[in-house]
């Protein structure tokens, strides 16, 4: 497909524009996808709002959003398992196949990964993009592009749950009701574990949890986390906390509401990159920390999840925004996160 | 067995004492062992210096003591596995046998243990005690028991680089030189970690941990850690550490130089009880942690890693003092740190 | 509670008949339980029609029984987790608690287990029974004692989804539509898979089967089962099959229809004994076997899944019989396999 | 590199030839080996005597052998990690890298993979390969290219003690002492298994077991090889079996001589691909069975192994043969077999 297509791009910390660029030309194991929704991120906003997480420095024009869905519209002459016509999700790490952890599998660790919006690698709000197709996943017709976008936080989510081997008969619970304390929330029951607490210091989105099937929620702001959660679990405990808050207090929380032999998989990053933690009682306890970076293997069965009814991924989006709106998006997110819980850029 | 017996005993902060007690009689289930030698743990020491750890307080007069090794006098008219004259290691934590934690196995989280000198249950600096059979396990002819004595420590070692899933063909640092980490370094190598690097500021520990194996050794104090290992492996990193120095300085380090994805083992408790750690940094690595709370399943096969020669255990001894000697035996320890990798008591 | 309650007991193969006994007195740390339902397992008609299960021989006038569930009349003076009126679900098997098995927590394998109702121990087909308080376990208020009784054959299927490490996003297959059959596919739904297929040669199994939530069921008389699985996988195969069976035929399709690196867990007992299998496609294949041999751990996560809905134990039901029936209820079982999915035993 | 090599050729069963080909060019990410050593291997004997293993079937000319070792001599331009001169193992499966069980890290699974001597692939019974160098390891100057060549069946022999989860403190027993039972016998006690008993009925052999270091031996022909394990090991029976002979008796055998609990890995192909096991006796000790397809991820630590002294690979070698030879050492090998345990291709 010739053409030229919209693309948002940020200009300058606090300010979009748009760019037309080339609609790109897919490589022979490529599909051309035309977007239809991208999901916005805190990773997105924060890029937006400082030009740089840790080493990877945004240098505008920069083309920000990796949570991508839309239907493939042109197919490389090797990909088989796709045709025009395909709605899709969008995996956004492009790796290398061939260093030890793609090899073992592990390949979220990959070193050489080209990421959808971490620099200097652009992003997705535009229209079209040419990517892998085995980085494609066909959505079922009763999964939408709007959650076929929402796959990519979901995976996050179900990362973590399997990083802590959540499982029917557990107690668990997440800190945290943003985004991804949500996601995987779902993803801890859609595993099957029985009770899942939510803590968060925001009503809205502890009604969000409730929404969404949250067993209980505790607004730490008001109520003493750890004297509830010892309540809830008869003095014994939780099988396993999710902590997606990224705050010391929470994470410290999770050492003192879990039980014996317990894991607390670490998803958040706190602000100053640093963590203090009781680390005698953690080791009284023989307690496990697992930590996420990103996902691996997850698409196919977190599309299962939604197509089967067993996660509600469209519940958790509060808020759509064109794609002519991108400023406002991004402004109107950051000014208003006890509000928002999760943004989406709808592209046409 | 009538009669009495000496018994050291802990009379208050800095002071050691003797009294007469009874020979205890053996119930149906137990064995009388006449004790021939009781390793002095750290935390003897820190009872002993403080008279108290965390929780734990002793209540003089309060008997220390909790790594022996001896011989068997007298059985319990339902014990089966054991007849007098078998020499045997003691492993110190009698359990309920009932709990969750016990029912799956993770008996060492049991919280209704009875473990030698944790306040308010004596230890064994005595000439005689009388101990479930089960948790006495029969030394084979080449295991003496000095080294029965010591197969405590050592399941310390063996239980840790089990949380830490240590195997052939990893590379792993030991953090720390004392009786802890070298246990450790000579466990990973028995299960066959192909080179295990120890870190240590005392030049006599790591002395001692080159002698009994140590692929190589760091003198933290004098080379860059980080620097060292990042030499060694390629700039890859570690697959494995375990961290015994208990201090913040190791533990970081500890996540610096391991390999994305892999594991470091805490086992060391740090003097305040908190520890701050580079936790985005962990989170982009996808690094574990596990914890270890003393040890479950291990006595066995540490005895026959001894006697097959895999670990010299006889080795890491330093220091012998009779049990007439205990006050200058804790005194000795306590100033001489440097000098003493394990001091053991020797009964009779 | 003193007095006399009435037995029902196998007095030959073929034939039951009653005794009247004493009530048993609950020792010290048990609860006396006064029966409500007990349901009819294969293993009693197998004992019923045959005198034994292997070496294990029925020596008359034996009680068989041992999927029971009451109430709580009397409770032992160290019993603390239960109080008269309690009702409860009893796991039939009292294990050592100190071999090598029990302590790793692996007590199924004991193997000086006393089960209900396996020679010379009898079982339950009577109004009584005082029994170990830890393996009583409380049923929630809107779970009956009739399906307290089913959480015994339900434990077997949660112990076969364990055994398979059953999880959201897999497909699988359990061959065989009878008890164990039904409980293994809502266990393996209840942890989450998303397909499960199952598998049997009568129409009436199969039609429970469905009635109870299998995503499909083959009736394998009159369909190619291999064919079948290939179709609905798109030709990749399951990644998990159950076999309840026992059949040479299920458990050869079992090998046949797995995905490369998939695992199989064989539940069911072949007749002969034997079974033969193609085992150099089974290394092809690189395909895992596990075996199960009753369960471990899983009566409270059992429960759980009964009361929050996930599992709708009661559907199995097919056939209650008072305990005066007792002769009609095994002589019908006996001969109306095709009709009876479960039998149940009202005591009262 | 410009010219002709060398190539040994199957021209049809039983009979062996030559060819002169040119000598191949490495592609960008392939370097040239000019081989030193390759193994003959059991697959190898099995086409030149038959034609065909299974569905693969030899189309002559078809040059065997796929376990090489050998030099560098030329390096493709995007190969960083290797240079002419350098020493290499070569692993001989070229993988797709992309399908699940590539991207999930079981590489060993690829449907798509072209494996050395494999129809329709050629092997390497040949002066020089072009090969991915991603395949090919580096030697450190300790092990030499025979040793190289032997790498492959020791790979097998690692992956069914990892498939076994071997580990200190277990006791096993390898059946079969050929090439493969002789490697699996010292990567179980590389990895730190205590005791291994090799069980073979050929006298040879069993003297290599016990030369390489075998805790014990037993020759199934005469003696009662369940009776001597039970005596070996208290009546307890033990932990893994590896079972490598292919044989119906000594799989039945490995179902006997295991512990409740036990794994059997399942290595060696049966001639009829069919085997009867006693699985009800399977069930009631609840045994695991793993299967081994080639190996995965093992050369890097296999090689280490041989370096750091844990396995004497040179040891198994009995026959050395130029490669003018080779229908010598193709027919010897054949005649030979109680004679021969390792025959290798000395190729200049």
């Amino acid at each position: 497909m010739k053409g030229k297509m919209k693309t948002a791009v940020m200009l300058d910390i606090g300010k979009m524009g748009f760019e037309e660029r080339e609609i790109p030309t897919p490589k022979d194991n490529e599909v051309l996808v035309k977007l239809e929704y991208v999901g916005i991120c805190g990773s997105d906003l924060h890029y937006y709002e400082s030009g740089a997480i840790g080493d990877f420095v945004v240098k505008p024009p920069f083309v920000l959003g990796h949570e991508p869905g839309g239907t493939v519209v042109e197919v490389g002459k090797n990909v088989t398992h796709l045709k025009v016509g395909d709605r899709v999700a969008l995996e956004p790490g492009k790796t290398c196949g061939h260093c030890e952890f793609c090899r073992e599998g592990k390949y979220n660790l990959c070193p050489d990964v080209e990421f959808f919006a971490t620099p200097p690698v652009d992003g997705v709000f535009q229209e079209y993009v040419a990517h892998e197709a085995g980085l494609c996943f066909k959505l079922p017709e009763n999964v939408s592009t709007l959650e076929g976008a929402l796959i990519e936080p979901l995976a996050v989510g179900f990362h973590a749950a399997i990083q802590g081997d959540a499982h029917l008969g557990q107690k668990a619970v997440v800190m945290g009701a943003g985004c991804i304390g949500l996601v995987s929330m779902m993803a801890l029951k859609a595993r099957g574990v029985t009770e899942v607490y939510v803590v968060d210091i925001m009503d809205k989105r502890l009604e969000k949890a409730t929404e969404l099937g949250a067993s209980g929620v505790i607004n730490g702001a008001k109520e003493d986390v750890v004297k509830r959660i010892r309540e809830l679990t008869e003095g014994k405990g939780v099988d396993l906390v999710i902590e997606t808050a990224g705050s010391e207090i929470t994470t410290r929380q999770a050492v003192q509401i879990t039980k014996k032999g317990a894991a607390i998989v670490l998803v958040g990053y706190s602000k100053s990159g640093e963590i203090t933690l009781p680390m005698s009682l953690a080791l009284d306890k023989e307690l496990t920390f697992k930590t996420v970076f990103r996902y691996r293997h997850i698409y196919p069965m977190a599309i299962d999840a939604v197509a089967s009814g067993k996660v509600n991924l469209k519940g958790i989006v509060t808020d759509i925004f064109d794609l002519d709106e991108v400023q406002k998006a991004m402004d109107y997110s950051i000014h208003n996160k006890a509000e928002i819980v999760k943004g989406v850029i709808k592209i046409c």
